[in-house]
């Protein structure tokens, strides 16, 4: 998920603020008593680079190492001087160096503007102004005014950063500055030791294992304290990214205290009528941002379920229960009589992806059936009451509402409209059989007026929603093609959105405030760990 | 004193530097063991201000009270609003505020800009970018970003200001910032107990009052755990400053013990041939810097006099008696076998003050002369051979080939330059009878082609050279020229330079660069409390 500004809200956001929040003081301790310690481990930057124009690059240039490391500290620089250090990959943590001197005087402070960049455009380009609707406070550049020197320097904020960018802005006549032992304290809840021991996916496609590795590094660095939005802009636990994160851990570092503590952090706040926050805010002290998504809402009680499959925890499946029921009663209010989703029931804010003007009450019938159906294998599993199976019954009969059977696809609204994510949800939900839900997702891929998804978010759907309905094939080629293109592209962790035609795509009018490293980029070690890991296994036999 | 450019150093500077500094750790020691404890105390802003054009005052504008400080605290701040807060006269010292928080969520960081001015014109002008030689990492101004609101914010830096300007560059279209409890930790070595403790000047000009009260709160905020230059800019400890401040010291707060460490950090660090630095480091570790003034260093024998005079300290000085010799060799090395001090005669450094193509051979010969007379009598006073005897009577006559009879002035250099410095210090040294001496200040005060002062420095030996000649009245006239001037254009502490025709005076290229609490401007209360002290009585009974 990611920041939203305050005229996106519904007009009813106002309405909504009215519900009070209950806050659950047991589970907020529960919460932060799985407090991570976090990990931390030093990361040196590997080489001095310039960017130098490549036409045939992604980002319009290429780094081109000018200088080593130790060549490097050994160099002055003074008034207007600059330099770009590569640390070789993505980095979530702290900067500190020593900050070492060469003149007679150190007759006047030094005055440096550090800019962090997750992509080459970020140290490449001027970051200010910043034609964004978000907040420009999330720019990654600082400046520095150290007094006395020689000196170590110990910036105090988290950065999360590819390319360091060092600017000179003064020193004085009498001497210059040098810049030693420079190091990123890297952090993440995920330790070395446990990210090394992740066993290697067993493909011999390099672009499949490229992609796996960097989804991994994604996770990583998004897994601090809580589940974070992105590490450098918005840096939040936001319900809907949790989930997709949840699963590509579980099939990798297997964090779930992690996960347990997040599931408490929304449960610790929900409203007086159930809903739960679409996102959390953790510092300085927890508290439910004012974002209230259906879909996100109605998503808590699966990912209380992939957590109690993955982790055996039942305790918390049951601790959690009346929270989960609680979370589906906004989702099941948009029902009308016949179990059919609307909506424009209520103004609550549907989600589903960025894409503008998608129209959201197929994707919704399909989400809030998956749910429905994920809580009523849930109550199997805890031995509680299967709350759902009308509904299920209904939702299943009520989806061919949304079927054209001439045209083989799901549409939706007043407009008929045909999306990506319609089929997705659809077929994540079984709302038909395995081959009409595959097919409707192909062709609404195929249909080239049918509008696409904008977020790797709405990608993940259309991804699993292939692989789960027998297109496994259609399903790696969707990867290859749209995460494989950011590796292509030069990714170090994935994005937070992904247009190859297009390097300065932005959902906030200014790709400098994009997020580089995001949450709900990381999927695709679930998909080839988890939702394709039979059929890649057969494959690989063949 | 203040920053010298690299270009300004003489060019013998690198031959200086071959003679090594032969560090006396024993003196370094009870320098250390005199670090003081600072004093520290509370400062609010007294109103929200705003400046208005105003053709008659002397920074052209004058502040309008907008708001109270209660207000200010309830009123919240959004992209690009700013706000200018007067803390009602100078302080030094640390900031820190609460950054509080209106709206729904604090959903990204805050990114202010807080600029600390001493004039006007920090706050109202932009500060960048700024034309100066010198470095501009001096400018008063820092960009913070602050992660999770509400919180305290305390800037670890300090800073030397009357008002503070505050920018918000961005918050979120989510929330709005507060600005409560904003204050600042004062800081001196002179406690408020001790300033206030001060006794009243007993004169009834309201005039002379306020150059006195502003003199010691510019000496006030000058003394950190050392006498610095200026607490906003440079930051050092100069010699020649050095006596000036711990003669107005000696007048009021009386704090021996910040003298007599100064003493000894200076002569820690002699050169091998005797020399003492013009300035030392105290950070991160004591070291010398690289400026030796000829004239500075001649002036330690005199201040170690006025130290002794002052605190009855007598060990001290039979401690640094050999130093104290030591100090002298550089400036006696100029005079030739008649006792004509020659400033060619070395590339040394002689400064007297930034006046540009000031002839410095007859000010210097008064200077040396001074100096040399001042440690003959702290021979006398702990009972050493006075060691200048012969020199100070050659000195006497060889002040008559400085001297135009036909003029009555002493004149400098093979222009036969006129300027006020040489006679002020001829006249300080008595190279003549009182009464010559005073005509021959007097008449260079009156030559319009004269070379005048241009640092307050300088003004400062006119106006002692006046007093000392017999002629108080016409100092107590300089004195209100000139820092009466100050007073008039509205000073809270008095400024490194001041031009009353010109706002925008500098040495440095920009005023934005300049110091407004000086510590060689700080002397007024030295003049009306020691050196016109009975002269003033006399007055005040007529």
């Amino acid at each position: 998920m990611a920041d939203t500004e305050a005229g996106d809200v519904p007009a009813n956001q106002k309405v909504e603020k009215v519900l009070k929040t209950i806050t659950n003081d047991l589970f907020a301790q529960k919460a932060s008593s799985l407090l991570p310690q976090l990990h931390s481990w030093i990361e040196h930057p590997v080489s001095v680079i310039t960017f130098q124009p490549d036409p045939t690059a992604f980002f319009k240039c290429k780094p081109i190492p000018t200088q080593s490391i130790s060549q490097f500290s050994q160099t002055s620089y003074g008034k207007g001087d600059q330099v770009i250090l590569d640390f070789g990959s993505h980095r979530v943590g702290y900067l500190s160096f020593h900050l070492g001197v060469e003149g007679v005087n150190v007759d006047a402070p030094a005055r440096l503007r550090l800019t962090f960049g997750e992509i080459p455009y970020d140290v490449t380009e001027n970051l200010h102004p910043c034609k964004t609707w978000i907040s420009t406070s999330w720019l990654p550049d600082e400046i520095i005014n150290v007094d006395w020197l020689p000196a170590d320097v110990e910036m105090p904020r988290r950065y999360s950063f590819r390319y360091l960018k060092i600017g000179v802005l003064d020193t004085s006549p009498k001497y210059k500055v040098r810049f030693q032992d420079v190091r990123v304290r890297a952090v993440s809840a995920v330790s070395p030791h446990l990210a090394a021991a992740v066993p290697k996916l067993e493909v011999e496609d390099r672009e499949l294992v490229d992609i796996d590795r960097i989804s991994q590094v994604t996770l990583r660095d998004c897994m601090q304290t809580v589940f974070e939005d992105g590490p450098r802009r918005d840096r939040r636990l936001w319900l809907g990214d949790l989930r997709l994160q949840a699963l590509a851990n579980y099939c990798t570092f297997k964090d779930y205290d992690l996960v347990k503590r997040c599931l408490y952090l929304f449960a610790a706040l929900p409203r007086e009528d159930g809903s739960l926050p679409a996102c959390v805010f953790e510092k300085p002290k927890l508290s439910p941002a004012s974002d209230y998504i259906v879909d996100y809402d109605a998503l808590f009680g699966p990912t209380v379920y992939d957590y109690t499959l993955a982790s055996g925890d039942h305790e918390t499946a049951i601790e959690l229960w009346p929270t989960v029921l609680g979370s589906m009663k906004m989702a099941l209010a948009h029902l009308d009589e016949n179990g059919q989703f609307h909506s424009d029931a209520t103004a609550a804010w549907k989600f589903l992806d960025w894409s503008d003007g998608l129209e959201t009450d197929a994707g919704m019938h399909g989400l809030v059936l998956f749910c429905c159906k994920e809580i009523n294998k849930l109550a199997a599993l805890i031995s509680k009451p299967v709350p759902f199976a009308n509904i299920v019954s209904k939702m299943t009969a009520a989806a061919l509402y949304f079927y054209d059977e001439s045209r083989g696809v799901f549409v939706s609204g007043p407009t008929r409209q045909i999306s990506w994510s319609s089929q997705a949800w659809l077929g994540l939900a079984g709302a038909m059989d395995l081959q009409s839900c595959l097919k409707a997702i192909t062709a609404a891929m195929a249909d080239p007026k049918a509008m696409k998804p904008l977020t790797p978010y709405a990608y993940h759907h259309v991804a699993e929603g292939l692989a789960r309905n027998g297109g496994e094939e259609q399903c790696l080629k969707l990867m290859t093609e749209y995460w494989g293109g950011m590796v292509k592209a030069g990714a170090d962790t994935f994005w937070e959105c992904f247009d190859a035609e297009d390097s300065r795509k932005s959902p906030y009018g200014d790709c400098h405030n994009n997020s580089y490293c995001h949450a709900w980029s990381c999927t695709p070690s679930y998909l080839l760990r988890g939702v394709l890991k039979d059929f890649l296994a057969k494959r690989q036999t063949e």
